[in-house]
């Protein structure tokens, strides 16, 4: 068997849904409780009746990824080749450092606090991993300086998500701009950003910075998961210049041949009928909610720019994974370790926020009943 | 970037299907032509409607794994733990390869003439291949003592596929405990086997042997590409013990996380409604119409004992590429070169038989045409 495989350790996040009971108000998802727009499906399903659902060319029908890269109209990937459709953006992200990253001398940099998957990801294909934690004091605003700072001269590819999954910060454009500038200064072999973008029509900020807009060597990475409740659709893409994509596509099509046939077509519907937002006010008037109840609580809290996700303090000393343990155990509400998601969110918990209104305020409450009445406010 | 995506060649099959016109006979397909049930996809379009399409556990939705399960009855398979749903059987073959084989120490064993895409897998994940091949005397029938004999110490996997693409010939019984046996007895570590039955509905011969039946280390995959038509719903599965698919079901996690959930229900719908075998007499009528051109035309073939292919041989001296490009220069024909599928098979072509079947008598008087007035029939 191959080692590698063998040594990924299991996952916290799994760890915590594992122990949910039916009772459980469950602040640990990460996909939306909503439900999606039916209507997409209607040409797709006259088409399974007209065309059957044959293979498309592996990077995708182009039809899709014409409507894609006009949709986005990133510099240096506006056109048909600069998009590869991917089995959700789990798989985009796979296929992008997988071409990017020779195992054998490059280096992954990792923004955190992260998403555990990036590094468990390039643990797989043997590729070394740094990570460069973002701040508390800042509110895990993304520091610019404090990226390029931990640039190493093997590191070949930079990973953030933005908005954030877990801190639900978004990399502002003065972040974004000190980001790129100096990589763009550094010369020699060109160091890549990827760019996580799934949570892109849950924004809730002006000064988000989308960073293909700023510089030539970015891979964005997105899908339909988040922003149209179609999680299990598996319909993702990968974003980037026409050469880099060129090499993905090769990747992607002995990894998957190509995407579903019959989601392409839900997706081709989606783009043109211009619904990747039909959900934003959803999303406004939730976290309008969350913030009231949140207020209310008393918690430490940093403020969701973006996602659906939101960062609450424990009290001083707590460890979190103790902690989300002690609140299944006692008051039936699931949440996320921070420290799942990196070393700098210890002391932290991640909620979601988008199961039921009624839900999501009364585990708040509970938490705060956790947190709040042992120690001083945290 | 990663030098070894760089260094995957293009593929022959694809070269040749990049030439075709609109006028082209197209015997180079390995698509179905036949239309999938809409049927199937009804209960699926409910679900979507009542429950949205959220994820599936990694390994898959438990009903489904549980319907695969009891479909074949594999005796140490027959347990929903021994299935992992992927996302078409090229991700069931990449995730039972990367599983499987460590690349510092082991060795992939591809029996030919083969789909090239298992060789180009391990060329990825920089695994070492070696191959045996299946003997034009014998019609390429599977050989259980060749196989065995070219076993070597590093060999940990042996991948079949049976029904063949490109062959068409079946792994009979007496060659399958031919080499069962034989591994069995060899002692050590377990050499695996991989059996591709992607072409499983598409039997038409009585003594063709499933390797799962005879040898607990043998891995499984298929879909529902070829016996439903379905090749872009991308809904396969990997059948094995359950230790061996809790560790595939990690390396599918982190590809591609589930297979998506709509395919999924539409697979369940097939399994619970018995309709795997629902083309089986579509494909049996155009065996009889394919083996009745080929006899008229003159052409030596291997009879086809399955999947939806045949092998016709060039006269002699004839380089299958060569002759795939005049076939498509000059009788506007698509045929692929035998070649793409190992040295074994120079000489011939590979032709599909699913296209019309007043296309598939055209091209094949075509092929005759070429192939017989100018030399000896070939």
């Amino acid at each position: 068997m191959n080692p590698r495989v063998n040594e990924i350790s299991g996952s916290l996040i799994r760890e915590m849904h594992a122990r949910k009971r039916p009772s459980s108000m469950d602040l640990g998802l990460g996909e939306p409780s909503l439900l999606p727009n039916p209507q997409h499906f209607e040409r797709a399903m006259r088409d399974v009746r007209e065309r059957g659902v044959k293979y498309t060319p592996n990077a995708g029908d182009p039809e899709l990824r014409h409507a894609i890269a006009r949709h986005y109209r990133y510099p240096v990937m506006e056109r048909v080749e600069s998009v590869c459709v991917t089995v959700g953006s789990q798989e985009a992200m796979y296929v992008a450092l997988k071409t990017l990253l020779d195992p054998a001398r490059d280096e992954l940099l990792v923004v955190e606090p992260a998403f555990p998957s990036y590094a468990k990801m390039a643990a797989l294909e043997g590729v070394a991993v740094r990570s460069v934690a973002m701040h508390a004091n800042d509110g895990f605003a993304f520091d610019g300086e404090r990226i390029v700072a931990a640039v190493g001269a093997r590191t070949r590819a930079v990973v953030l998500c933005s908005p954030c999954n877990p801190t639900a910060r978004v990399i502002t454009r003065d972040a974004a701009e000190v980001l790129t500038r100096a990589l763009q200064r550094r010369g020699g072999e060109p160091v890549w950003l990827i760019h996580d973008e799934i949570y892109r029509e849950q924004t809730f900020v002006d000064d988000a910075a989308q960073l293909a807009q700023l510089y030539p060597h970015t891979i964005v990475t997105n899908s339909l998961s988040k922003s149209n409740a179609l999680t299990g659709l598996r319909l993702g893409w990968i974003l980037g210049p026409a050469a880099l994509i060129a090499e993905a596509t090769k990747v992607h099509a002995w990894v998957t041949s190509c995407a579903d046939t019959f989601a392409q077509r839900v997706a081709l519907e989606i783009f043109q009928s211009g619904a990747l937002r039909e959900h934003a006010e959803w999303y406004r008037a939730r976290r309008r909610e969350l913030l009231a109840a949140l207020d209310e609580s008393g918690l430490h809290y940093v403020g969701p720019d973006g996602s659906f996700y939101v960062c609450v303090k424990l009290a001083d000393g707590m460890n979190s994974v103790a902690a989300a343990h002690e609140l299944i155990d006692r008051y039936d509400v699931i949440a996320i370790p921070g420290v799942a998601f990196g070393p700098a969110l210890e002391g932290w918990l991640r909620l979601s926020w988008v199961a039921a209104p009624e839900v999501v305020r009364a585990g708040i409450g509970r938490i705060a009943q956790y947190c709040l009445p042992v120690s001083p406010p945290c």
